[in-house]
């Protein structure tokens, strides 16, 4: 069974489905039809019962979770490179990074689309889209400052990190944060989508 | 310079120092006054400029993040095997819990203590307070039936995925989240108090 990738454009998903192509694996990309609101048809919740993307079919059984998935393409495609798995201080770092892309940085945009998993009145809704681009801008001004190295994310080496920073800076013009307020990361976007691998993903997923 | 663990008792903080003392690891732990707001002090945001525990201090660095410090821990105490280190596929299932806890069940919880994270309207802040124990619930109701596996988190074997998830439960009666709900998890929840670690580390956090 080849390793299957469940995704739906301008999602997280893009930062396995990236991962997936830098490490030169074989794998299949699914759509999942969020228009159709498919990510909740039974059959999809037996793949993922959380009724999210990513989900990573594997030989092994199936993953979800983008931080576990983007280690776990690392760990399975040593030859790629794309952690140091030899260096457990230098994985955590990374794996920091991507838990605040997971925990903070994608819940704080996500109060701007998805405000109704936390609140059921419509006032209170509009009152989390009206704040979100600013616990965003919050979010990845400090990015700016304190966790972004570069070129790449953690450095002069290409990771795991990458991806996924990239994938949510891909969210900015949505969540009306300036460019030009975190130079270091508007540039190391354009270096992104320079990547032959993300350019080739990004055409997949626009098909 | 010995391993530093910040720690405020009643946070996510507990479950890394649970970790290190199941790991046996050598480290002093210090305690951050979030009453005296000492988590937004000029010195500490120089350790965590998240403003947040946990931070661990090693002598390669600084890391946060719930899961990338318990990896690290994991892989930096071999013997104390609380992750399949040599099977990415166990990692990943591992990851994948932790990730889900740090990037959904924590932020549900947080939305009943700390809406201000989204909101500044007194009203809206107030709406997710009310909403928070039914998101809090759906989360736990789907950790129950898809995700825990028992005895232990993974299966048969203790890993770093258990004093998270212990950590997250012991905040269910805050979240209004009946034990009796999850009869599984409050029998983890049970197990892992008698665990001769936890309750050195609950006890070390009274002090």
């Amino acid at each position: 069974m080849p390793t299957t990738l469940y995704f739906a454009p301008g999602t997280c998903a893009l930062a396995s489905h990236i991962a997936l192509e830098e490490a030169g694996a074989k794998y299949d990309a699914v759509r999942i039809d969020f228009s159709a609101n498919q990510q909740r048809s039974p059959d999809y919740l037996k793949i993922n019962p959380k009724g999210r993307v990513p989900a990573l079919v594997t030989d092994r059984g199936i993953l979800t979770e983008t931080p576990a998935i983007l280690a776990y393409i690392a760990q399975t495609h040593p030859q790629a490179k794309l952690a140091p798995l030899d260096d457990p201080f230098a994985f955590a770092k990374i794996q920091a990074l991507n838990s605040y892309l997971c925990s903070t940085v994608h819940p704080a945009h996500a109060h701007r689309v998805r405000g109704s998993r936390w609140a059921d009145d419509a006032a209170a809704i509009a009152e989390l889209k009206r704040k979100a681009p600013q616990v965003v801008a919050d979010c990845f001004d400090l990015i700016e400052a304190e966790m972004f190295v570069g070129p790449w994310a953690m450095g002069e080496i290409y990771t795991i990190a990458d991806p996924y920073l990239y994938t949510l800076c891909t969210w900015w013009e949505g969540d009306s944060f300036d460019p030009a307020r975190a130079p270091k990361l508007a540039a190391h976007r354009h270096r992104m989508g320079e990547r032959p691998a993300v350019r080739r993903v990004l055409a997949a997923e626009k098909k």
